[in-house]
């Protein structure tokens, strides 16, 4: 953290900030420029005394310099993080597909769906049994129902499970059921289901939340990893900006951002961010071309009957067309579907 | 809702939307202009079924006419809600001051600060006993202890107490200490905790979430209000844009916007959405003129020391100026200090 | 400007940065911590120079630490300007009204308008002969001939001319009819418009760009006081977010924050910002009540006749009510209309 | 449109509205729900009306069904437009490369890096001689004399040159010396400098304003269009968002969502969007397996000495790794380099 002092500071607010420092048992470094004196505070857990010199005399700005985030960070781990989820490799140089209709509505519809995704290459089922919905007045997912049609897909196919969770007190419930906890994007920073879905030890699929940044994504993953969980993988899926064309916006930015910051593999969900399910196909190429080590994708036998969503599913011919192209882009790429 | 037609949509393309509006149990209305076709679908509850028609061919675009809350529209009930925290008369023409620290952090202080406040016209004291964190390694709440600190400071002073609640197994908890129950904006669509604050009974002080549209907003009241829990109170508290200047943008259009829209009533959190003490009084005294019914504010005696927060809480002489100023301004406006 | 090293840095690489330092011409200060060393580099136009650093290996992040406006900061300026248009002065501790129509339409409207609104206590007559309009098929205003319809409603009622020019080519002709020369929100950046009305000598009202920020706004109005030109006004109308309730979220931060950063007057458009009638008032009281030296608001005889914009603009029942209001308020906080 | 009558709505209020749309000389069409009326207003510039009705009593909202760009939509011109720059074909299958420096710095720059992009397979050359800077205090560009060392490289690589016009007064003085004119971000909304470059006759790289919705963008390329110029690409250049850790926030959403909406070209932009030379690479691949016409690519022989914008630019080493990958990826997808 550094401190920048006004150019109308005087000596004795200079003194004041040195002395504030050493108090909280910090090391002040004065520097004196033509214009302004600079005080670098140092230690790794400076900038969370910041607070401290709020209402000193003299301060221009407080600049912080070391990201807040650790054992996340690609500085602490260099090399990729590779999250086993029950077999499934995620992270690395594979490309893992994850597909599924938005909720759990019925056996048959969920077999069907799980039957063709896997016939054509992905690893993953996903698909909601608790819904968080805007509006109260919503279809609000099947509960546990849904779990054991998920638990039983997956003996059928295969196919490993990937399903929210959106309380503290339904980890444990969900856990007995999917093979990784997805954490959305409105819980993001609800830090106690952060804490809880870390202690179950299961892989957490944690989705950035809409509007939070980079930095805070990764800190929401601390929450996680603190509580000694290394198994986390990070989706983006849209952020909120002014365009209202699409639903979000898909920040495909953060892909190669995140692989820069962190060690953890970044998946992207191209259904939830556009909301149409014209632009799924080209914004999950986009995404695998960037870097992404996976996509998380909606898709529905019939969308246009679909309780939730279906405006951003593919059906099966959709999907079909995606799988194929995507192959083509892996090889080319020298990467490789997993 | 309307749905567009293209101006390119064939008579058969038409007749496949009449016959799925008809199939859901809707009334269709049609409406053939010069350059396209309209199909009008009436039922209060049409938009729900939109994505019946995402995969539906010759449609231009999908118009949503009808906002989707209703107990909280103004037009469901159109005189103002009042909202009663304990004898506290919370909307209507009177205007509240709710303060206190950021974390309660001991015994003393926050008596100390209880008592300065009620002893300047506040009427609750505001206090975090469990913290959101952006961090996890930053100081996260005393938790019950915290509780019951709040509980004894209300005895002492009559002021009444509200206060966060993070998850729905701590609901029980909180209600038996505070007088009404906070959530927090990284919570505002948490709806496993909207719906058990909703059962709980007690008021609720819902801040609006970061990055959620007032339409969004309204729709969590609804989830609260659904259960049958009449006393919702929104708080605006700074919404996320592209200004870095601020720590958030405190949007006081929401204010006149919130009370066309809806009875209940609205105070605003000039702390938390400018992260500068220095902006917090000019602010205050712009939310109560631009009509909100309160305001959520920081103080702390000794702000340099405070444990999270501390450079955007008032000091107690800070605090005085902001009610001397209020004092003036309500008076000026022909409304009154509650 | 503050280097910030990788904890991984080698010494190679720490050398590299301060030789490049130096060879710039820029004068280095180096700080070893436990974690990391930092390099300050020295100069007031240090941070003109980061890109050069941006290719050498081991550094983490480069860190600005002097904003790069001068001219208009209140370091370099630490009192109030007050900006003299024709005789009435913008700025300090008066709050001027500046009303009238959107577009001038006509000569009847524009003197009936300008005539009530001098009769209520404004000083400055509002209104567009060059219109920027998102589409090219909607009215782009009058030209010179409303010019002159302005200037003859100063001629009959003495208030003074602010009207938008929105191309350095029409500078002169603008500035023949009008006391000060208005920059809109989509020409802030428009830099050779900035130099060419900076060279008038006119005062400028400078909008800030939809999606500027403050420090870029500022530095806009460094493009025209660096043209020796002090009369800059600067004017918050706005700003882009992703809100769809209203046109734009009026940033009233801007007022408190500006007045802490700058000693350029402040005024605020509630009108452009909200896009809704009923929200002008109570946004324009919360303005003056935030601090700001003015408003600048559309009012129009007949909004429901208006060629543009009439959904945001009051009539004259709606002005009169604002006025009145804006009284109370002004001698509630011991200010006074100009 | 649709005006949205509230359910409280009178019968006069109806009639009210159902004569004010006959008056303006459209035709209305009512349909009576249960919940509330609905007058369509049928007439293709029936939005343009909007105003006329936000005074009168009983509407709960208007809703805006056409979009109110023409020349510009795909429903207007089904295929895709190909835009001719120079004998270069930009637009339909092929994917087209323009690179070169940020700014014209000098002629040999410019010429050794002409030569290096031409010899790997860019087709267009790019660089600034006029340009917009935030601060006044920074490097403006060369003008002329930068004009002159573009065309020297053209006639020496066979490049054709892209370049910035900033004023109306430069279009033909720029025109005389480039193939295509660029308007740059800040100038999006510059109608004066839209309608110039549309009657010049070149070709017009129109970028999209940092804070503009793909809506808006389309009504600027219309006022290109509606001079009679039909040549206009569209270049996304990364959007303003919440998030600080890259420069903007590239939104490849735009590439599938114009090539839905409308027929004209997109290019993309990554250099100017991220800021970071280091995710040049991957968002260039992602844009074009969106779909991307071509890229806009910033190369700079020693980028740790350029005049501006160094840290986005690839050094050659770059640019030849980007090549390689994107003509692998061009051939997966079946399209090729122009």
């Amino acid at each position: 953290m550094i401190i920048v002092m006004s150019h109308l500071a005087t000596e004795p607010q200079v003194a004041a900030v040195v002395d504030k420092v050493k108090e909280i048992g910090l090391k002040p470094e004065i520097s004196r420029g033509e214009d302004r004196t600079l005080v670098g505070v140092i230690g790794s857990n400076a900038y969370a005394y910041k607070e401290a010199f709020s209402h000193l005399g003299g301060i221009k700005e407080i600049v912080q310099i070391t990201k807040p985030f650790k054992l996340a960070s690609r500085e602490f781990r260099p090399h990729d993080t590779v999250v086993d989820v029950g077999g499934v490799r995620v992270g690395g140089e594979g490309v893992v597909v994850m597909a599924g209709p938005c909720s759990v509505e019925g056996e048959e519809m969920l077999l069907q769906t799980a039957r063709h995704v896997a016939g054509r290459g992905a690893k993953l089922l996903r698909g909601g049994a608790f819904k968080p919905r805007t509006s109260p007045y919503t279809f609000q997912g099947l509960g546990e129902a849904g779990l054991k049609m998920l638990a039983q897909a997956r003996s059928e196919t295969g196919l490993r499970v990937v399903t929210e969770v959106m309380t503290p007190g339904d980890v444990e419930l969900v856990a007995r059921y999917a093979d990784m906890l997805q954490v959305g994007t409105r819980n993001m920073q609800n830090y106690s289901l952060l804490q809880e879905v870390g202690r179950s030890g299961r892989p957490v699929l944690l989705k950035r939340g809409m509007s939070s940044t980079v930095e805070e994504w990764l800190l929401a993953a601390e929450y996680v990893l603190s509580q000694g969980n290394r198994g986390v993988v990070l989706c983006e899926r849209g952020i909120r900006t002014f365009e209202p064309a699409t639903r979000f916006t898909l920040d495909l930015n953060a892909v190669p951002l995140v692989r820069e910051l962190s060690h953890l593999p970044i998946v992207i969900d191209p259904s939830q961010a556009t909301g149409r399910w014209s632009l799924v196909r080209p914004m999950a190429l986009a995404a695998v071309a960037a870097g992404a080590h996976g996509l998380l994708v909606e898709v529905h036998p019939n969308p246009a009957e679909a309780l939730s969503d279906g405006a951003q599913s593919l059906d099966f011919e959709g999907f079909d067309r995606l799988m194929a192209d995507l192959g083509r882009l892996v090889d080319a790429m020298s990467r490789e579907l997993v």
